[in-house]
């Protein structure tokens, strides 16, 4: 990188951090330098329309519509548009990338402009489903219908925006009655930096676990841009959670690591002055983290990522490039422990986002103690392979205090559940997280998992993020068939429901289930959905037979 | 012109052209490679909004809506947007171009897309009225509102289509309840290929004439691009009409008379393959007219509009070349008239759209029986003027007959009015046409004009091009002051309604008269509405005093 270059990049900094009190005054520029060089090229592939269908109202379907083919698409090249007034188009597959379509007439010349509108879904209820008024608490801009007015004609329109769809529906708003005119050449130039395929499964894995397989390779690849996306078509972003989990997929896939090694780099350089890590980093125009946007678990999930990392790859290099931030996340646990050893639930809560899950109600206070625990122990791991345990010599003595406060006020012997130490809602998230931190045995940890089914209100996972430390959790505790079994049910469900990639969220029971109160603003292609891909190559004697 | 690109707009004619039987198939190539060498460069100039204003309904006002100042338009830099949801500006004049504009953040990144309509008004009521359901007739894509998605931020986005506006209504559709944002650098590059400004008129000049000369000035410089457009909003295209019109304007102020030159060239070029003139050309994506688009009096009056090219310019190479062209249009007449020397109407009505004026009911007999005899005098003075007359030696004897039969079938020398055989109805357009074309003595033109406006059931003009008819056939019966006060009160009229540009359609006593049923679809900057300027320049002594 040259000069200028890197003196733009320091400009992009927010101005806290060039002053002296930036925790990492010294390195910042250089992890930018390092994020923008694995910087991968994108491949683009031109993909057109399989068929015009049409979208079917079916209760029994998902979200109660259902495509049905009507034609294939190359029947769109001979008919007048100005006769058919709406149109869906399916593509076959989710595609992101950008749009283009072309308009000529078909007799006398055009003599005034068209007007469209192209409503782009992932599923079939988006292109079915009026937006407006939207009810949805995310920005409204997120759902993809842009109104396009083409002036002269012959002409050929892209869509400025990226676009995430497998179908098009294509309103005719505006047209003069004195030409005729079709579509043609509509295509969309795919993008993804994901190329390199994984080995296919043997022959002996049903045929199911190699559908999930497949559907959760296309979410990850369509993920897969210039950074880990949550989504292609929302949030378009890199969030720690999301890399976490997309890089698990990853390194038992594409093994794409320079993609990890640039979103290590690009939190790192982008994070708080105080030395935290932001949840999040947002890309365009030019990178940068949001403000403000402190996310409990995520910042310690981090260190998780940076020692896969490490252990996938044998890149020291990095990891001790990046030693100082994951060491600095520890004082995310340190200063929030109570002389109990139990974590300051309140306190946390004021001063950061605590998510786990997209599931309204859900308590989180034994799962805050059992991720905290987790991170520790992964970090001090880390610490291990570098060299590097002295630095964090307190950790050892630090999760057995908080192991020991976690099993004298948070576990029920009687019942077999963790739950708060007043609330005592029983959750699939308090249940895991105190397995995968190693707070309950494996025998604590299967009694309280078989149960969970039955419990009595039990507050289950409403994401495919939380149901991946669920899978993790059953295998961690040696119960391999209830493993696949869940995994089946859970992603098989969708699979059977209809989807391509995998969806941000997912209640079995309830189709409409929305962060955002409109199922229209999820996002159905949703990077922590991918991790039957890591699941699946990762434990081939439990999935792959 | 090398010969590619000569190739390419031989190219761009249609198919039929190309064969032995097309009238002018030698030279259409070259009218066309003279109308490209005519093209005009564009003079662009940043146009910034005024003020912020808002839309108050008056009944009192032209169509119920007038603009009311609220604060400078500076202030939108320092405003939050999301807390505004809707804004209007006001450029302070009409402008045709490019817009522009640009979105920051004000505080955290932003971290979701945002969307806005922009809706562009040549009049208060266009971004006052809703839009949808559109009632009018033709493309609803006329109308100048545009959604915009703006993905990320801070970003600068042009609105692809060119506008003609002078307000312009922003609403904000779409945004993230998790940052602030404003809007800033909004602009619009102007554009025309007017540039020479015309000598200023005297002091002694009425206010009111000055006023409306200003106001047809800036007309005629919107509607002067690369073509005479009828309306930079819409068609914003070359009709004949309009060109014959603009071309008057242009030669007693901007004089740039290269303009007029390439519109001829490109009429004659792209004529139909039978050598009668379509009556419109549309300039983009690339130079066609319209196929059977054949308008009565707008093939004769490309005649008139040759002639008085020569006149202005001495052009006699321009004039030679295109005289074929005016020749041949002759043919409309010849071959569409009785024995009795009357023209054919149901025949020319059932293969030519007969306009004259956009007024439901008017009968258009007379008037096609005296712009058929004004366009054979026209056109025999052209030819005179070239020396070929004798090419077309049969004229004076055919003017003569057509006279004859005219005042034999179509005056009623009780009335002292025009009107059609069978069809009795008084109008404006049937008592000009008789005066414009000699029909009518000067004696028998005032009688009738001055009965006009208190005949029964009078049809009325419902548009300033009839009305240009009209101030010329008071000025050619001698009632200079009927003129003078006619032109002050129908486009003064406008003006006092707040026109900062004549309308394609007024009507006095009904602000919504529409020829499309819907009055946003109506344009504000018309061309044929630009005449003050020929009239007040070429007659100072009824004009300027």
């Amino acid at each position: 990188m040259n000069k200028p270059l890197l003196a733009s990049l320091l400009g992009l900094l927010p101005l806290a951090t060039c002053l002296a009190q930036d925790y990492y005054a010294d390195t910042r520029a250089l992890w930018l330098q390092k994020a923008e060089q694995c910087k991968p090229v994108l491949t683009l592939t031109e993909k057109r329309p399989q068929h015009i269908v049409e979208m079917v109202k079916d209760t029994t379907a998902f979200q109660h519509y259902r495509s049905a083919q009507v034609a294939p698409a190359a029947c769109l090249d001979t008919i007048s548009f100005g006769d058919k007034k709406e149109i869906i188009l399916d593509f076959g597959k989710h595609l992101t990338g950008h749009f283009s379509f072309a308009v000529r007439t078909t007799g006398l010349a055009a003599d005034g402009p068209l007007r469209f509108r192209f409503t782009f879904g992932e599923v079939p209820s988006e292109v079915s489903v009026p937006f407006d008024p939207c009810p949805g608490t995310l920005s409204r801009a997120w759902l993809q219908d842009e109104v396009v007015t083409v002036m002269h004609v012959p002409d050929t329109i892209t869509i400025p925006r990226r676009l995430a769809f497998r179908y098009v529906k294509i309103e005719l708003l505006g047209y003069s009655p004195y030409y005729q005119f079709n579509l043609h050449d509509l295509k969309c130039m795919a993008s993804t930096s994901a190329t390199a395929l994984p080995a296919p499964l043997p022959d002996t894995t049903s045929p199911l676990i190699r559908r999930i397989d497949q559907v959760g390779l296309n979410t990850l690849k369509e993920c897969m841009q210039t950074v880990y996306e949550d989504g292609p078509k929302r949030d378009q972003r890199l969030w720690i959670g999301d890399l976490y989990l997309e890089a698990l997929g990853n390194m038992h896939s594409y093994q794409q690591h320079d993609l990890t090694k640039r979103c290590l780099y690009l939190l790192a350089a982008l994070s708080d002055t105080t030395g935290y890590l932001l949840a999040t980093v947002i890309e365009q125009p030019v990178p940068r983290a949001q403000d403000g946007q402190f996310l409990f678990e995520y910042a310690l999930l981090y260190n998780v990522a940076l020692k896969d990392y490490l252990e996938a790859t044998g890149d020291r290099t990095t990891a001790k490039d990046l030693w100082p931030v994951a060491k600095k996340q520890l004082d995310i646990v340190r200063t929030n422990v109570l002389p109990n050893g139990l974590m300051d639930y309140d306190k946390v809560n004021k001063a950061w986002w605590v998510f786990f899950d997209w599931r309204e109600g859900l308590h989180k206070e034994a799962a805050m103690q059992g991720l905290s625990v987790f991170a520790l122990r992964e970090t001090y791991q880390l610490a291990q392979l570098l060299g590097c345990e002295k630095e964090v010599a307190d950790l050892p003595a630090l999760m057995k205090k908080m192991t020991k406060a976690a099993r004298k006020y948070l576990y029920d012997r009687t019942t077999g559940f963790f739950t708060g130490m007043d609330n005592k809602q029983i959750s699939y998230a308090s249940q895991i997280w105190m397995i995968l931190s190693g707070i309950a045995t494996p025998e604590e940890g299967r009694r309280a998992l078989a149960a969970l089914p039955s419990a009595p209100d039990v507050c289950r996972p409403g994401t495919p993020y939380l149901y991946h430390y669920y899978i993790q959790a059953l295998i961690d505790c040696g119960m391999e068939q209830e493993a696949r079994q869940a995994l089946t049910d859970y992603w098989g469900g969708m699979v059977r429901k209809g989807a391509d990639t995998f969806w941000e969220a997912y209640d079995p029971d309830n189709d409409f289930l929305s962060p955002y109160y409109f199922h229209p603003m999820n996002s159905y292609c949703h990077a922590w959905s991918c991790t039957p891909v890591y699941f699946i190559r990762k434990y081939p004697d439990i999935f792959q037979k």
